[in-house]
């Protein structure tokens, strides 16, 4: 299926984790139009890379018992086919490997035909309540990334 | 102006606070008849509930700095007329009197005609980080109401 | 299962029309008490109730077909403990019979151990584009009240 | 004060058009962290650019009643410092200039110090209901574009 490939990672790197999920347009998303309103789709992206990172062991709980919070620097959509009311869409969210402290997320949306609805992107940092803006990832993330560069995670 | 009292207070209890914001419609707000959506009125009425609260020194930081918060208990709304795109309204919130530790606020929303187009109300619980749900008001809430009651404040 | 009977109805009245759906917190839903923010329960009761009037054949979107529109009348909640993330909550709407042309909804939210987290009602009218409130049920609905009446449908 | 050009424009096209407005933030607006969620910067965004095109006479109402709707292509936000409760921040819309039939608009988030808090663009395509997707402008953007280009509007 057809993705759109916002961050370029060099050949040798780790393939990116995915995780996909199903979501339905409820009422209160329509605008005027009776189409999803565009500010919603941050809602869309964020339900299934929390999905991807609670899956993994990553998670916004999982930082957060750290002391680690992951704030957006980042977020861009483009926006190709209107969300109608009542259908099944698929969200798929898509971690690219990153050297840095920073998570790279790409973000997908597919109908039930496989038709490529949306796509985006956000860049988090991770923000240490004590130390501010982390320049290492922390160590539990650290372990993670170690394993999902041998391949030992999916 | 019209209002509707959805709480009943005796004769001798001290008058209600009331204050009122303008605020207009937003297209996010809006639903597919194009008018707001009957859930976005939570913000509407909060939006004047919290100045009410702020104009008098017992806004939402003001209990939270003495470690209350006052999480809501109840929520209703009566929906008269739609509100649509571009004009402003008034909100009105008004705190009724309540001996017991809780706050009982009235809402209205009028158009620039004055006309009625909604009202509700919200009741308050307090509840102290230590101790659970309070049964008498916090000290500095209890200050308040005794010049209120002295007609004091205003 | 705890409920709340808001709607009051006489005995030899048809039972009410039942429909449950589970659903978990968001993040976006929450509060900066990390519970979720008291305005967004308008869009868990409304997902429980659209999946009911879906299934039997009068959704938003068929009343609409037929030219009628269900706007809120009225909107209650009840909060008795606050929804937390990650969990899944079971969401039940209840249709209660009504002669008017009105539809009469309770609701409900319980966590996985079956306790009751919140209830709430909404009450609709019929709005005909061309005629305005409508006094009596559209033909298609009463149709499928006197099914209903009949023990027919379920 | 600090802009992000997100849009290259060549030295003889028409100087943006730019308006500003003052947002404070509300409660419902807050995530968790007590900061601004990011998915709501859309509606910041919005209530700027819709201001800017009401004042100018190009809004999404004036399109809609040339049968003209104006969806977004792409939203993009980038995130400098978090909006926390209560104050009143300024949003800055701005119009560049574009041959063709769309919209490019770039926005800017200040607080009262000036300080930089966010930017951020949105690109935007006009849909006629009759024909589809516009390549040129509809009569009446094009006659405003006119006068931008000789610099009477303003």
């Amino acid at each position: 299926m057809k993705h759109h490939a916002y961050f370029k990672t060099a050949a040798e790197t780790p393939p990116p984790l995915t995780l996909s999920i199903t979501r339905a347009v409820r009422f209160d998303e329509l605008d005027p139009l009776s189409i999803v309103w565009h500010g919603r789709y941050a809602s869309w992206f964020e339900e299934a890379r929390m999905a991807l990172g609670d899956h993994y062991g990553f998670g916004y709980l999982d930082f957060f018992n750290h002391g680690v919070t992951i704030p957006l620097k980042k977020f861009h959509a483009d926006f190709n086919r209107p969300l109608t009311l009542g259908l099944p869409y698929r969200v798929t969210a898509r971690l690219c490997w990153n050297e840095a402290a920073r998570l790279d997320y790409e973000f997908a949306i597919h109908n039930a035909d496989g038709e490529l609805m949306s796509t985006g992107y956000s860049v988090h940092l991770m923000i240490d309540r004590a130390q501010g803006v982390l320049v290492a990832k922390p160590p539990f993330f650290e372990d993670f990334c170690r394993r999902w560069r041998r391949g030992e995670v999916g």
